[in-house]
């Protein structure tokens, strides 16, 4: 490997001009008029996959932008690695508030400002420099790798699961590599091995057919909006504990080595109130904060309407209430079945003054790979040699539905090996990527490849 | 009384012909454009209460539109009837809903369709008929009058509180008249005698300075909208009692002969409950649905918003929620302390996990002039002589607030003596007043005047 890491660190001021010409394209797929843009992005990536040695690398075309593929597949009897990541990037709204303009990459303080630095075009480009070094090198990466690189991230991969589903023999791997998250802290590399899943609803009720005046009735008729007050209210208990019959029966609870690893973590619980805003934390009892949003699951009101909600005061009795909800799911929560469950309790604990209707909007699986997983363990030596410090190996509150995707269509583990900031801005102006961690990232990814091609396939 | 029924009789198409005239000018009080209208209509109504020989009619101005103001008080040692109505209307919109032009009285069917028939033109000028049936037959009145019609109800009453507060000595009287509501139903005239009172909120939760990411961030803090939905629903308890300390400490029970007087009223739980849409009627366990609308206080719901509430689903934990939310109150129920109690309650309901701010909108008071008060008595004999049967006694759910402010700077009873019908369209299209009930009102009117003429001063 010394060589490799002496070219990594040789090459280290080239890498920075090229990653600027990759940011510099506003590939951003949500917006038509940049669908030229977006495609000569996913050219830019192919010829870049081309350039650096891997092979079959390819437009694949979807009803939407094109995925791009590529492959090295030369280490005969070592694991294959699929790597994910997407290049395209969020709109620039609002634009005034960039330092500056978010495709000219500007380097300030040791950071790369653009759109796509750090979400996800930079850290794409990571990998594709790991790669660079080892073919360069020795001719040969240490495992087999294939790479796909989508262009729909940012407007919910519409087109990715049918492409998935129709190549899972393309894409068979023994591993999914995605880096496309933060870590931990500044200074705090880690390794994610958990998300929650999540299942989504709107509730309406009816009281009667129009708003009533609420002196000529009211008393005479429940009023939607307070019987949905309550009907919430009993979605928890004091403790914070959801009420829900069965919700808790498929969790698994966190393991003893888990809590003690997150206990270890710099969590400044009085900052992290601080930073929120929030009067108080607050959450289910006997957990920590950390396991609370990692590892529990929740119930939360996402949106609540009824009535009047203008200036001043309205004396209406309001005809309809509506809420939306959610529950974020961890594993082995399934979301059709908590659906099942939600929707039972909810007519359960609505009284019958109301019309009630449900709609089931979204969810999306909970994912773990156990954090003593090979795979894991292996991408935690990587990223311990390439930052100089061993990860923590940590779990996420949000839900990244390709994880889930890649779990169920290819049944393979996935790593999620982000070297992003918690504050890098992903959706806002100012976006940036630390180079220092770009750097340190290249070279995590270049150990990455030598560990897991170390493994016994299937781990 | 003979020679003043018979006139009523005779210049009955006559009074049909002069309302036509009256209800031609567009008095449209909320609109700048008509503001000339408003004052050839206050005008109008000065010039008629002079015709028909009231004395020392006049104009009085206020910031806004005119009050009017005429009286007659030569019965020596007779009780003073101060009569208060509006010569305002409503605007028309929407004007395609219309059958005929809102300011072409037209009839149809036995009933003038106009805008300000019922609400209030028509039956303040049904009083000005019975006046000169008197005046006209016997050169006198059988008690002394006063006459206060304003010019700004529609928009609120903004000057007339000062008005009344600036002239106590002018207005000094013994009862008050109000023909400005509905009967009880077609074919059931009503005495009405008891308005709910009124207290506003807005309640304001924050649980964080800005939203929240549900995934990243759910499980950590309270959400505000649940924290909203947990205390609304402590508001109540599951038989529909406040459960604010204190509320109920001053309100007055029902009396046996009121509840016996309004089960015996024609009301169908089952039309009422199909006419409003509603799955079921609900309300405070052990009343009736007249008596939780007429007289039992309330908590309702008038306005819910949080987060997310647009198309479809967006995974946002809400920085804030916010509900209005009112109480309708009864005698002797006090709006400020009221207003005391609830926000000490929902101070102590409240976790300290979200910052809490209460906005106190508006109020008014709860009325009620006792059914067995000589004036409501009076004017029970003198809708049974105009419509040939006796008229039942109720109360409203509603708040008419100057009926408050004629009882607190007057210290005088107040009868509701409304011919209007409960579909009259009072705020609508096609608005309308029945001629056979306009009729009967008049000839009611001229014997509520000898009825109230004949009591001894004070009742």
């Amino acid at each position: 490997m010394d060589k490799v890491i002496d070219f990594i660190n040789v090459n280290r001021d080239r890498y920075i001009d090229e990653m600027k010409r990759y940011l510099a394209i506003p590939s951003i797929s949500a917006l038509p008029e940049h669908k030229g843009d977006v495609r000569k992005c996913a050219e830019w990536t192919r010829n870049e996959m081309q350039r650096i040695g891997l092979q079959n690398c390819r437009l694949e075309e979807t009803p939407g932008h094109p995925v791009v593929y590529g492959e090295w597949l030369g280490a005969a009897g070592a694991p294959t690695i699929l790597f994910y990541g997407h290049y395209d990037v969020q709109p620039v709204d609002p634009l005034h508030l960039w330092t500056s303009p978010p495709f000219e990459a500007t380097i300030r303080d040791g950071e790369i400002y653009a759109r796509g630095s750090a979400d996800d075009k930079g850290q794409v480009f990571m990998h594709f420099k790991a790669v660079e070094a080892h073919l360069t090198q020795h001719g040969r990466l240490p495992v087999n790798m294939k790479f796909l690189i989508e262009g729909e991230e940012e407007v919910g991969s519409a087109n990715l699961d049918n492409y998935i589903k129709g190549h899972k023999h393309l894409l068979t791997a023994d591993v999914v590599v995605i880096s496309d998250s933060p870590m931990f802290d500044r200074g705090i590399p880690s390794i994610c091995y958990g998300l929650r899943g999540l299942t989504y609803f709107q509730i309406d009720m009816r009281g009667s057919k129009s708003d009533l005046h609420s002196g000529s009735f009211g008393g005479a008729v429940a009023n939607p909006a307070m019987v949905l007050a309550q009907v919430l209210a009993q979605m928890k208990d004091k403790s914070g504990r959801i009420k829900i019959d069965g919700f808790y029966d498929d969790v698994v609870d966190l393991r003893p080595e888990e809590r003690a690893e997150w206990e270890k973590l710099p969590f400044n619980e009085k900052k992290y109130k601080a930073e929120l805003g929030a009067p108080k934390l607050f959450g289910e009892t006997g957990y920590t904060t950390l396991e609370r949003v990692w590892a529990r699951p929740t119930f939360e009101v996402n949106g609540l309407l009824s009535g009047f909600t203008g200036e001043g005061a309205k004396t209406v009795l309001p005809a309809v209430a509506m809420a939306k909800v959610s529950m974020r799911l961890v594993p082995n929560q399934n979301p059709q079945k908590i659906g099942d469950l939600f929707e039972e309790y909810v007519k359960k604990v609505t009284p019958k003054t109301v019309e009630l209707h449900i709609t089931r909007m979204h969810g999306g699986k909970p994912w773990m790979t156990a954090f003593d997983n090979p795979y894991v363990q292996a991408a935690g030596r990587a990223i311990e040699l390439g930052f100089g410090q061993r990860p923590v190996f940590n779990r996420e509150g949000g839900s990244i539905p390709v994880v889930s995707t890649f779990q169920e269509e290819l049944g393979v583990p996935c790593v999620l090996f982000g070297v992003g900031l918690p504050d890098e801005n992903a959706h806002a102006p100012d976006e940036k990527l630390d180079l220092g961690n770009f750097h340190n990232g290249v070279i995590a990814a270049a150990y990455l490849y030598k560990e897991i091609g170390e493994l016994k396939i299937g781990g």
